[in-house]
């Protein structure tokens, strides 16, 4: 509940965005209603606006990326900014250099902001102690993923406008993501009913109390919730030799959303933030069904980058 | 013969260019014209025309390439586009995800141009039934390479301005190669006389089925061409473990073309698509040579790609 | 000493920057003076300047690199121009293409400049003999590093306006350095009087021929020097299995700048070309410090290099 939260008024001028714990419920629902406005413009027929022709943004992507990386490439240069890359694979991070050193020389080269997306918690945060440069999380480690949650809760308004008292479930290995730790603190904020949904096994062992409700029973979930955001299973675990219990077989059997689960209960929406492995966490024909809006939030996420780059580069109230 | 091809009209407005196989005579007549304005226009002291400004272009590379794709981003730099690329190194193919949500996603961005290079034959193709955006073909797997084709007939033309009745020598591996596929396609619209040459081994089972002449002898296929193309040997497919027949030392010696071929046969004009293997395809003067349009074929391709990307983003006739 | 070396008049119409070697006492100070104008356009609210808008520029970086990179392509975004970065990741080089047929294939798509890092001396030379593309030297093997030689006299003149007669020590690894090697033909050039100082071990075998003087004594030279400029320690070569004589430890011990040494010698102002190892060539601390202008360098590194594209782009004095 938005009355339980931390709710301060959050001064854009500080210039980050590092996670929603730092936004007020008013932070929130100012960030969604100039996204708007953005995406409006995705719509028009020259989806381009010249609001940041004087910035220049380097994105610092230390963890391999498409849609995020490249969600945010498309809205820096929609919006006229001068844009440098710097992946991992061609930095002087493999010279040893210090995260410290490295975003405090990319900061002295004149730098507006930098978009960073690190395996460490914390990392979005440590860089505001060392440069000036307005920072903005694209993902640390376990801990938030901000500009995701800002987009889900975009999409989930198109359904419900207001979503206030909104039931909100997600399904999946709650205790490895950062997706749903930003959504649960955004929804929390904006008055949303969240529960999370899982086996036993993914579920942290603190789980009581991130204020939400807690399921082990994917139908009587999705029996009752508006919104049923599947969460990715991280496979590549299963890659590095930890074994996954249960099995993904298992998974898809218990916590797949189904056909079946469609026509059952007519009422939940279907998302998803990507990438989805088909037939594991949903069917696919649940993926691409018209109950399915996964493929909005990827558009949305556009438009919501949009408005968090031009708020924090000092845009005023549109 | 232009006879014997399928010849449709085709739309420009259908927005791709999957293959030369769906573009008529006067379609690639059309293009080629069209691409002399852009070749103009690379002479000209600013290079450059903002025709695609407000366009936005993904380059997704699922093979290494420089010449190509260097060529498509410098054609869509210069003609003002948004360009984002993207390649398999940082992709969420590592991920699992499969290509059709992969492009559903980055269409979902509301992008409007793809250039999609894939291993597999057909991917382009693919890519046209899930999204909305213009694909073009930068090569698939054995299939089609329509722009590289498309620099080739333009270059030759400014050799013979009229390709009809031309004998064209395509000399190589013509079993593994997109290029020599998509020159007999659009050679033999346009007219010309096509020979392919090389070992019985790097002939296709069913290159009776090509409509071009077969030649094992180069001698006799130099002495009478009025340009004679060599095709890259995959020296790859060596360090794969798979041996070649003949030896790279053999193959030079039996079809590779010498200084000593341009004395004999004063008529024709040699080509490569590069990169070039010197020594091995041509001896290395024959690359340097007053006869070779190589590095020509290099700058025609940027115009090629420019009328390409015009003709696909709704330009008209210049 | 400027009287001992080479000068000749350089035209900067001929357009490349391979090495200071190649520059008179009169072009060096010719370059410093402009980039103080872009140097103040960094300081501005928008440090933007559309000189390069109708250059097309190639960085073709065949070794890793994070700060050079990054600092050639801001400069050059900043000056408006179109840019493409191709390394080796993603190059025909795998494919086995010569060097000379990569650059004069890119050369053959009209490119106005081509910045190149390569591990062998003399490429970029080499590179001028086959193109017509300005060529911009970032770093050949241990020969030479002009623009950052150029970067770290500029910040020497930020500290003593003029060089002549001034103290530089360079501490470190001098043997494998072309940092070193651009900075003392540079600084000789100046007038200034420069002392390298490191284990024997770390000394080239011509090392009296550098014109140079030798020091293997920290604490003397420390004493006397106003600028000390310390290398980076190339740890990969240990992890390659080469042993380091001395160990790491007893380097820094020997040779590494320490809060002490700030302390006890009042005088020397501190330099490093990054990126740093700290505790290695000098305690963290002293990095920090504020006799530390290691972050002015990277900032002077984008205005040096806007000012050297500028000038080989045919801009006339500002």
């Amino acid at each position: 509940m938005a009355e339980n939260t931390d709710i301060r008024e959050y001064d854009f001028s500080q210039k980050h965005l590092l996670g929603l714990k730092e936004y007020s419920r008013e932070d929130i629902l100012f960030v969604l209603e100039q996204a708007k406005y953005f995406r409006e413009i995705l719509d028009r027929p020259v989806p381009k606006v010249p609001t940041l022709r004087d910035k220049t943004i380097v994105n610092l992507f230390y963890e391999n990326s498409t849609r995020t990386r490249l969600s945010f490439e498309l809205a820096q240069k929609r919006m006229g900014a001068d844009v440098v890359n710097f992946s991992t694979g061609s930095s002087s991070v493999k010279k040893g250099e210090t995260l410290k050193d490295t975003i405090r020389n990319i900061s002295s080269m004149k730098i507006d902001m930098v978009v960073v997306r690190h395996e460490s918690p914390g990392v979005p945060y440590f860089l505001t102690r060392v440069v000036d440069a307005a920072i903005i999380n694209a993902g640390d480690g376990a801990h938030e993923h901000p500009t995701q949650a800002l987009l889900d809760m975009f999409t989930m308004q198109q359904v419900y406008p207001d979503l206030e008292g909104r039931h909100i479930a997600i399904i999946g290995d709650i205790s490895h993501s950062r997706v749903v730790r930003s959504n649960i603190i955004g929804l929390n904020k904006l008055g949303a009913k969240v529960t999370v949904c899982g086996p036993k096994t993914f579920m942290p062992v603190f789980v009581e109390d991130l204020g939400v409700e807690v399921s082990y029973d994917l139908e009587e979930t999705l029996s009752s919730c508006d919104i049923a955001m599947a969460l990715r299973i991280q496979l590549e675990r299963q890659d590095a030799g930890t074994e996954l219990f249960p099995s993904i077989r298992e998974y898809h059997e218990k916590f797949g959303i189904k056909m079946e689960h469609l026509e059952k209960y007519p009422n939940f929406t279907v998302m998803h933030p990507g990438p989805i492995n088909r037939g594991v966490e949903m069917e696919s024909e649940v993926a691409d069904s018209d109950r399915s809006i996964i493929l909005s939030q990827v558009t949305n996420g556009v438009a919501v980058r949009m408005a968090v780059l031009y708020l924090l580069s000092g845009g005023t109230r549109i």
